[in-house]
This record gives structure tokens, sequence and C-alpha cells, in this order.
């Protein structure tokens, strides 16, 4: 298949793009169709983790898991009206995601292109939703996202807000992800997202007030993805090919890399894999199949 | 009727000993009945209030709505296998809690006894899982909490950890009840606790340096309840009729008054009901209806 980045229209093309490592971060592939955040633990860690799920549904919206333990294929669907069969077919879960995290006892030890080797048959994969799939809605709405207009990867932020503890995962925080809005566009931003339940929903924080209050300190120094591009205040310039006469604020939505965090912050003992942020499964399923009506 | 507080044994006799005035904290009344927190909003904030819960379901876990809008009487449950006349037969929400708080544009202006003035047929109630209701499970396992054992209320802090927002509530922070505990309590009281999960679950925290990371500066002085009654490092001797070799630490659950904070902070317009903390609503549903298998 000679099919490139651009010509991805649908999740399976993506899924095989990403198979084929032709692919690296997902921003922007297959728009309209759901990305996900993933997180594969041994099984002893499944009930702990489905818990820390239900008890942090912001950051950590449990989309679905294996079909069944150390299987690589198939999924259980926790999507309302979306059966089992309908969230990736044909999917290898080892090889699908364009770049993975190797964590041995919460920490990092390596990336790779695929898990062929991690891969055991006591692993359950867990799959989250992601905020990338509320991004086609906000373009829609005439706010498309600064990352998404620039092709560059949305920038990543470790906070000092605990998650609620659940089992062996405890002592995490949330992660967050920003994108740059004008403060009159806020109230547009928060209504656009707040019925995207599985993939974050509404904004957690916006301002440099709600920033301080997340703890973080350097918003032009994130934890993933790249810098933002901003009017922070006239600090960017138009030269940037940024034009308008407002100041941008920040505005922070839950990551789905914040169950990665739990395991670091827990030391959690074992071999977890994990996607490397912004390198997303990009699912058969639809944004607006997971949209809420009021 | 001239039963006494301790004879009430079910939840109705409970509400009708609340009805007639005859209690004020419901901790300890019908054992193994669900106690739940009230909120009373206008309409238009019903769509943004379930939101909230959604997104913060460790301190607000709904568990019922008015069976319609403007009624007193009859419930809507969300709590599964529980049938929506299951939830409080001959309620009627405006009576039957033994106290009060009126709020109007976010700050409370009265306690009351009963809403039969300020009840409109534009309000919606609703009932949020209360930590009280796994206190049996903590005395069954031998962990029987202080407050329960001394027959004083539970200390309730407000905290700065940030609630998710939704819609108009926003700037909101976690309440937390607390328990004191020994150390070596402390793993089977999270385990105790964890399957109840439409009952705050878990602990969201504990120690004293999860006590710092919560932002209370004085366990001795809480927001409401009374001060709690424990072995902190010596302090409180065996004169007060506590002996042990161990001192305690403070074990922290996410607690129900959390979204009437969130009407505080977020100054929601309009006149808003809620029960006044440590007197709740008690429920026909029986804690084990509730207790989550793994």
């Amino acid at each position: 298949m000679s099919m490139s980045r651009h010509e991805a229209s649908t999740g399976e093309q993506s899924r095989m793009l990403s198979r084929e490592n032709k692919v690296t971060i997902t921003s922007g592939l297959s728009p309209s169709y759901l990305q996900a955040n993933l997180i594969i633990l041994p099984s002893r860690y499944a009930s702990d983790f489905r818990r820390f799920c239900q008890r942090n549904p912001v950051p950590s919206p449990l989309l679905a898991e294996s079909s069944q333990r150390g299987s690589p294929f198939g999924w259980k669907s926790y999507i309302q009206g979306i059966p089992d069969s309908a969230v990736a077919a044909n999917c290898d879960i080892r090889t699908d995601v364009p770049r993975y995290v190797v964590y041995r006892d919460g920490v990092p030890i390596h990336e790779s292109q695929d898990l062929l080797e991690e891969w055991t048959d006591d692993h359950i994969a867990f799959l989250l939703g992601c905020s990338m799939s509320f991004e086609s809605a906000l373009t829609r709405a005439g706010l498309e996202p600064r990352h998404t207009t620039l092709d560059i990867n949305n920038p990543m932020y470790i906070t000092n807000i605990p998650t609620n503890p659940a089992g062996v995962f405890t002592g995490g925080t949330y992660i967050v992800s920003m994108r740059p809005y004008r403060r009159s566009e806020l109230d547009r931003v928060r209504k656009t997202t707040r019925p995207y339940v599985l993939t974050h929903g509404e904004p957690i924080a916006w301002g440099w007030d709600g920033m301080a209050r997340l703890g973080i300190t350097d918003i032009d120094q994130p934890n993933w993805g790249d810098p933002p591009r901003a009017r922070w205040g006239g600090k960017f310039s138009e030269a940037q090919g940024l034009t308008g006469e407002d100041d941008d604020i920040p505005v922070f939505w839950g990551c789905g890399v914040t169950p990665q965090q739990a395991v670091i912050t827990a030391k959690v003992p074992g071999i977890i894999l994990a996607h490397a942020p912004g390198h997303m499964l990009v699912l058969d399923v639809k944004e607006d199949d997971v949209l809420e009506k009021d």
C-alpha cells in the first residue's frame, strides 16, 4: 500500500499506515474518526484500573478493553450503542499504534514501533477517549485548534491536581492538553466540547489563574507535544503567521496520558505498555457516535 | 408516633422522625440503610448539574432525581437494579430531611426544618451518595468509625482540589469527610470501602502528607461537623477515653456537600436548597444494594 498520511480517510486506513510505520503523530488523521489513548496492563491490575477510570472519567474515559486476556485482537465495547465488533475491525493492538512506550516497574525504559516482543498472554489493553476527537467539532464551529492549523502536536502538561486513587493507582495527577483561544471564544469552546463526555468533554481550567491552580509554571515548556504557538500578551508576533487583535488565553482539557502518569507515580510493578503521547489508535467509531445529547 | 432516635430501624421510620423534627444529625440512624445528600435546583440548571455529577462521581455520585419538575414526591432512580418506587416511598422532600440550608444567589441565607415555603413548581431535587452509607461495612470489618463510637458528627473540610467544571458549576473544590485510623488499618479501610462506588468508594487521600495536598491546614477545625477525637501523635490522651499504642492518621473521603460548595463558588443565581451537612435523607435502599462486585 502506498497511501500517504493525508489520504487516510477511515480509521482502518490510519491503523494500516500505523502498522506499516508510515505515520508518527496521528493529529489530523482520518478526520471525524475517534482517536484513542492506550494502556496495556498485566491482568492483576485490570480491576483496579477499571475503578480508576470510573473514579476519574474526565481524564480517563474508558472506551473499550481487550476481548479477552492475552488476545491482541478484538475489543469489548463500553461505548453505549457501539457493539464490540464496531470498535476497530481487524485491529492488532501490538502494531496498529504508530509508537509505543514500554514501562518496567513504573519507569519508561524504551519506545518502540510495535509490541510484538513485549505483549504477553497475561496482558489486557484498555482504550480511553482522546480530546483530538472533538477537534472536528471545534473546526466546524469556526474554532479550529491552533495546532491543527499549524500541523504541530498538541502540548500536554503534568499538573498537581490529584486523580482519585483506585487500588494500586495512587499518587497520580491529571495530565492536561492545552489549546489557546481568545477569551471571547471561551463560552463557545466550552459549549462545543461539553457533549463529548467520552473524549474529556469541556475544559477543566482556563486562563492564567486557571493555569496557576493546575500548578503549571511555564506554558511554553510542555511535558509532551510541541511548544504552543499563541498570542500570549503580544509575546508572539504576526511574523509567526498569527494575526488578530485579542490575546489568547490557555484552555486546558483532561488528557488520556493521565493513566501513564498514574503508573509512574505509583511505581506499578511489571511490564506496562502504552501509546507514545500524540500517537493514538484510530478507531472505526465516529466522533458523533459518542456525542451526548442534553 | 413517639418513636425515639434509636428505635428507627427502617429508612421510612427515620424519614418520619425527620418530618416530625425529632432528629438532628442522622449519623447512626437506621443502620444499613443508605443515607443521601440533597441539592434542589431551579430546572434551568438540571442539565449542567447532571454533567457535574457525571464529571465528579467521587464527591457527587448521583443516586436519583425528582420524578418530575416541581413535584416534591417520587423519584427517578439512577441506581442500577433499584426501580423508581424503591428509592424512598411516601417521601416528601420538603419535610423528610431534619434540617435544610437555603441559598440565594450562591449565599446561604438561612436554615430551616422544612421547605414548605421555599419549594416551587420549577425545582428539581437531586440525591447523592453519602459516606455514612459504608459505615456499617466498616463496623462489620472491625473498623467502626470513631465518630460513630463517640456518637458525634463526622468532621468535613473544604479542600483546594478543584472539581471538574460543568456549565454554570465552575470554580468549585472537593469537600471531604474524615475518619481517623491507624496506619496499619489503612489497607483494610481502603479495601472495605472500595466497592461502595455510589457512596464515594475508597478514600481520596490519607496521612499528613495527603492532608497537606488537600490544602487542609488544621485537622482540629473542620468546616462542618464536630472536631475529631483522635490520637494525633499523643496530642489526645487516654483521659479522653481513647487507648491504644499506635497513632492515628487522618483518612479522607469525597463528600456530598461538594455540590453546595460548587453553588457557592459559582454564585449560582436563584433559590437553591440543600440538606444541612450531617442531616441526610434516609432512603429505603440498603447499603448492600449499591455494593459493586469486582
